[in-house]
């Protein structure tokens, strides 16, 4: 890195980034300036941000920005910010404990459904001692939507804890041993099909947007398990209740919403087939935040194209 | 398997047999005769027995037994029969799936402890939408007391997961990729020392009767979480409270008991920081418990061992 210092501005409506990032940004001192939006300095100078749902116009004051981080490996709120421009690197942070870190929560719930784990907890209340029949992981078939860095690792565990695994990409992927790859509209059929736990693992865009929808869940086995940790346009939320009212969803693991945080009026909240969680499947660690933040400003430092950028015609 | 029948006693006071194995035991018609437990028939003609929780004097009854079959993985109601006698094979079902089962079990419940599941429970119920401060399995480190198919297997599998995975054994044994494997009584110190998550998974026998004690909890990590998986008394029930209590266990999820079924009246039920679970953690498949006892039979009468006999000095 060179001696000039590069300027860095924070931009979000949601988190206080300043705070959040305290630690990472102190290593950086002498070599990262980190301004406010808008601070009165000189929007000409700063050539990097960090970005987390950034004001809608943000971008705009910004002639020379190269590139803004993410702090997640999500980026959506920056590519669909009305001022995003193309020039503008986005980067995701990748970071392969964020993907194991889903992939327990993921083998959390695919064994908390194939092993009846709330049955045992109302026992435990009821004062119940009663075996339950027992599935084998092989019993219960799972597929993926999405077959990134997320989904490759999801998939790879729980292949290794039993589970058949399909998973289903935009485009054609090589698997892991043991994992089914399929791709298009004919691929996710055959996903879908005798498909017990769907895993949604997959990037928002205009194509996924309402991806989770009566008609998808009818092409499931009957009494099916979701587990979305997507994002939250990825469902039909009518579409949802009525799966689970039907029977043809057994239950649901949902860890992310339209609206967050979830209004307290919503029927999320008590629907007793509903395991809710705050989108909080798996949040980056610090450390990684940081190492994507320094090889950015290094990157831009360096006039290079920085690692992990989203790739805008695809969407993430 | 020869043309003569081999005639074979069903021996248990707490499991209807004859109803459990009915499947199983039609496919051996002709080739093995089912006899009941003193059921007027001449006892000298019987050479095999299928055994849980048998009468205390069974096996005084039939002096040409050569083999008594388990229906699970766990032999000791037949090992500690008072009536049991050298001579008498005793035959445990040797499954993979059974291990399988076993680890999905176990890391349903070292994920639940390291990412705070019943916290969320909480949180849905009282609508309150707030993200929990994340570790990475690499943060929680487990200790596994036992390491023989169910051991071995689950230690792999939590390896898989991301979790720093050490093991005790009675004496030094291989050990997979990433697994550290410890021995002897320096070797469980050692394996005990900073362990978050303690798995126990040993065989019940006079040495590890009651190991699960205070001396034993106070040398893991505070806030260490028992998963205890093996036999009843293994654990010292006054000791499992106090250290819950005190704060040196931060949880506990028990599925074996002194006395099982568990009596309404007992302080397990009602813990709120215990899971419990009707022995119910793995259950061997009706598939294996019938390939074994086939197996078992034809070994009768070719006049050899059987396999996965139990060893009476080891007592497992």
């Amino acid at each position: 890195m060179s001696s000039t210092s590069l300027r860095c501005v924070l931009l979000s409506t949601t988190l206080d980034l300043r705070g959040y990032l305290a630690q990472e940004m102190a290593k950086l001192d002498g070599k990262v300036t980190f301004v406010d939006h808008l601070d009165g300095s000189d929007p000409a100078d700063v050539q990097m941000a960090i970005g987390w749902h950034p004001p809608a116009d943000a971008f705009d004051h910004y002639p020379n920005l190269k590139a803004v981080c993410s702090i997640a490996a999500g980026a959506d709120s920056l590519l669909h910010c009305p001022s995003m421009r193309d020039g503008i690197e986005i980067v995701r942070v990748v970071e392969p404990a964020q993907a194991e870190m889903m992939s327990g929560f993921v083998a959390w719930h695919a064994i908390s459904h194939q092993r009846q784990m709330g049955v045992y907890r109302q026992q435990q209340r009821d004062k119940i001692w009663q075996r339950q029949p027992q599935r084998s992981a092989a019993d219960v078939p799972v597929g993926i939507l999405g077959y990134g860095a997320m989904g490759a690792r999801v998939a790879a565990d729980l292949t290794t804890l039993g589970f058949p695994v399909k998973v289903w990409s935009r485009t054609a992927k090589p698997t892991t041993p043991g994992v089914l790859g399929l791709s298009g509209v004919d691929g996710l059929d055959r996903m879908l099909d005798d498909t017990e736990v769907l895993v949604n693992l997959l990037p928002l865009t205009s194509e996924t947007r309402g991806i989770l929808n009566a008609s998808l869940f009818a092409k499931l086995r009957r009494g099916a398990y979701l587990i979305h940790v997507g994002r939250g346009p990825h469902m039909v939320d009518a579409d949802v209740f009525a799966a689970l009212d039907s029977g043809q969803l057994s239950g649901a693991a949902i860890d992310v919403f339209h609206v967050e945080p979830l209004p307290p009026d919503s029927p999320f909240w008590t629907h007793p087939k509903i395991a809710l969680t705050p989108h909080d499947a798996c949040d980056a660690s610090m450390t990684a935040i940081g190492k994507t933040i320094r090889a950015t400003a290094e990157s831009v430092q360096a006039g290079v194209k920085p690692k992990d950028t989203v790739d805008r015609a695809r969407g993430y």
